[in-house]
């Protein structure tokens, strides 16, 4: 028999950690299931995005600006390389690599374009916009870890994820 | 020489997915910090209260109130069991276990309630206690997946969702 219970959450929905990651999981459920005809991952579709805005960066830079792990990037960079949609040049200092797209990468970034935007369309409609400008400048505060005053003052934050900002 | 450069992030600090997976990262490694003591992750806590609130419950009412696959809940119980902290007891049909915390389970409960408050508290410093409210409000329409006026029908934060605020 199968027993219907209402089951007590406790303090768990009013947890900051707990529902974020929740709505987390729900995104990317949606991204994983748009994006995988082109088997591209979140943190791939960001890595790609990063090089394709600016050619030439070192591995260090994207995998800073992304908050990512040196181990962890080095590992997601090979693969990039293998399908041949990045690729790492020798950088003037001879001591790194320095990024960019391939020829590929860069016609998959393009096909990719209104694939991220009807994703996002579909995150838009849980909120509304309005929704949208507050809870990313109210998720950007707790990014920066810095006290409110800070990051409520003209309710849109995008500026405040300087990159780097979220790694001290 | 280490190279000064401003770097484009493109869309990504306005895509709710990038900005919700930074917080939750951030977040997450708060957790991680205060709770290392214990060796409790964020999954374990969440299970701990579901179970420590409605004892007796079977492993799949469990998994699917947390929306954890049930083959990753197994690995997680086991981890519980083995460390003595919850256990699996006959459940009355036979088919299934009923999940109980042990003794050491709840006093492990007990000594983790002023380490998530200052956990928490870290976070709204963030945000605001406002802020927190308006956050979950936010995220929970995400989790739901619904159109924004049918989730706001039972949000949490009365204020923030009034018809008619800027919600609508």
């Amino acid at each position: 028999m199968n027993e219907r219970r209402t089951i007590d959450l406790g303090p768990l929905p009013e947890l900051i950690g707990y529902v974020l990651r929740r709505a987390q999981l729900a995104v990317f459920q949606d991204f994983f299931a748009a994006f995988a005809p082109f088997d591209i991952r979140p943190a791939q579709f960001s890595v790609l995005t990063i090089i394709e805005r600016n050619p030439g960066l070192t591995q260090t830079q994207v995998a800073e600006a992304l908050g990512i792990k040196r181990t962890n990037f080095v590992g997601m960079l090979d693969e990039l390389e293998k399908r041949s949609l990045a690729e790492r040049r020798q950088a003037r200092d001879k001591r790194s690599y320095a990024l960019y797209l391939t020829a590929d990468g860069a016609a998959l970034m393009r096909r990719l374009k209104p694939v991220i935007k009807a994703h996002e369309s579909r995150m838009i409609a849980c909120v509304g916009e309005d929704g949208r400008d507050r809870l990313v400048a109210l998720l950007t505060g707790i990014v920066d870890g810095k006290p409110r005053r800070a990051t409520l003052k003209n309710g849109k934050a995008p500026r405040a994820l300087r990159p780097g900002s979220a790694e001290t």
